[in-house]
């Protein structure tokens, strides 16, 4: 499925397409954590009102209707609005949520209302930041929420490790018997200018995955979405084939009050998790870079997510591998790097691999 | 994954799109009936010259090289052709498979050489006709094929089927504790204007499948492909609830020498065979005429697949849900039809549904 059109220009018009609804709706990971955050956490709801930033079809919306908030705001710009308003209807809280058809940026609360108690939006693309829809939550956050307001989601972190991808690797060296090793490699080529967007099995991970980076949503800034770099040394945790570098992100909600904690609930895209609808995002390494790495062996590479100048929404990928030893000299040293090799994924657009 | 581009105008150039050839290569059921039906034929393949029709990265004339052929000319339009000519080197086989770039309409055996002994070609679409591939074939054969020579497919069936779909009706009943019946409902009318492509279950079919043709493909011409009309009142043997009009197709294989008959090669898309790229058809009914079947429940309906006039690659289906009890009048009668739904599904264009 193209979703091309989900980026930049046609980034609200392309929400009408049902079929991205469709399986954001039967990504079960995605429904239980929100489910169970809302739903499991009715004191916090209860008597509360609620925006609900880039509401599509309504559900988060409807769950907090559940959940026993007074009023819900639902605000979604596409006109996915309307059936929202519907899918409210259907559910009998007509009475509770609002669906406003709008961007955050251009919504008021009525008059008389100030500020909200609780924001709810699912706005993760892939590698967390891809759509960069976390923009406007942290628009409404700063307009709308009170002080001491919730955020549903309240962290996100985003992980990343070395892996295997033996999907692009080594499955041509020998397919039904014939050698396609040259098409694995212009299959490669093709899609070297972003990342892939792929189900990773928990053991092609070669490292549980190191935090790239961790975002409280209550105080995160725009700004400080604008790039984020790591530059590290890692110890291989599992042999294997070192020949893509994995990327994804947990995010976690409010665990009730202070006073009557319940277990935190965690919406995981961790290779080891139940598969979601946004895989992992695979920056594939060029052939001559991978290699068979052995337990306690040490990898370095850096990588960059940039917001990409021109199109806000979109992050430029950047990976460098390192050479270890070198890295891990005390640094300024009078190391020449010797194995150094630059990859740029440009993120120009991106499709589902179901 | 969008295959759009796939039809009419830049039919050849999508093919350059290697994930389509990495979701065909990978398509385990495609891959080893070619394999088994042209490596478990040897006797057939020795010392023979072959035409591969629309040879894509060229696995099929490696086959028939590895299963002893002669002389192997791979006829590939797009400028796959030279991916296809390194897969062949790569498997040592440069002496024996001659890639070519050309249509096989355009395409002459070498001086010297008239005729072939084999045409191989995996022409196959969604519902087996989409892409009109077999024309080409059809053409290939006409022109190339020895009188006693044999197609690798050699027979194709349809089949139709009455269904179940309950990841597009019941499934929006409660998603998650909430009801979604009018997203359900704008979802199929945003898909209404083609067939569903996606993976029917065994058990969700309300019938083993009724043949709506079968084509010789030794003899079948592309006059024969223009229509294809079938009008049928079907027994319910699988009580549920009658949701879509499934449609897949089998392919089989030269099973041999006479004197040496083994098992025949069925390349299969059947609900209850292993799952391929090709999936199910399945065309969807208007809510109001769904209903619940019980085993030997009569249901009858005419369906028509037909070549688009103004884009010859494309068929139009049209589904007509009748009246069983008076379809089962003896024609000519005085009934008046009362229950006539009509349904046309005009193929725009389709999307592989992952």
């Amino acid at each position: 499925m193209d979703i091309e059109n989900a980026i930049n220009g046609t980034y609200f018009d392309s929400y009408e397409d049902l079929e991205i609804h469709r399986i954001m709706l039967t990504d079960k990971p995605r429904q239980d954590a929100y489910q169970q955050a809302i739903l499991g956490h009715r004191d916090l709801f209860e008597g509360k009102t609620v925006l609900d930033v880039g509401a599509g079809t309504g559900i988060l919306s409807v769950f907090c209707a559940q959940a026993g908030a007074k009023k819900v705001y639902a605000v979604e710009a596409s006109n996915l609005a309307r059936l929202a308003r519907e899918v409210v209807k259907e559910n009998g809280f007509e009475g509770v949520v609002e669906v406003v058809e709008s961007k955050v940026e251009d919504f008021t609360l009525p008059e008389g209302e100030s500020k909200v108690d609780i924001i709810v939006s699912e706005w993760m693309g892939f590698f967390l930041l891809h759509e960069g829809m976390l923009d406007s939550v942290i628009y409404a956050r700063d307009k709308f929420l009170k002080p001491s307001g919730l955020m549903f989601p309240d962290t996100a972190t985003i992980y990343v490790a070395p892996c295997s991808v033996p999907g692009r690797f080594d499955e041509f060296e020998s397919l039904s018997g014939v050698s396609l090793r040259c098409f694995g490699r212009e299959l490669r080529k093709q899609k070297s200018d972003k990342p892939e967007i792929l189900n990773v099995e928990g053991d092609q991970l070669l490292h549980e995955g190191h935090i790239m980076a961790w975002l409280d949503l209550k105080e995160v800034s725009t700004d400080d979405l604008n790039e984020f770099d790591m530059k590290e040394v890692l110890i291989i945790q599992r042999a294997g084939k070192f020949q893509g570098v994995c990327i994804w992100f947990d995010c976690s909600f409010p665990s009730g009050n202070a006073s009557e904690p319940t277990k935190e609930v965690v919406l995981s895209t961790n290779p080891n998790s139940p598969a979601t609808h946004w895989k992992q995002s695979v920056i594939l390494l060029p052939e001559d870079a991978c290699e068979t790495v052995d337990k306690l062996d040490p990898i370095a590479f850096s990588l960059s997510l940039a917001r990409n100048a021109e199109h806000r929404r979109r992050y430029n990928l950047q990976l460098t591998l390192l050479d270890a030893e070198k890295e891990e000299h005390s640094l300024p040293c009078e190391c020449v790097m010797t194995k150094c090799i630059l990859m740029k994924a440009h993120l120009q657009s991106m499709e589902v691999d179901q």
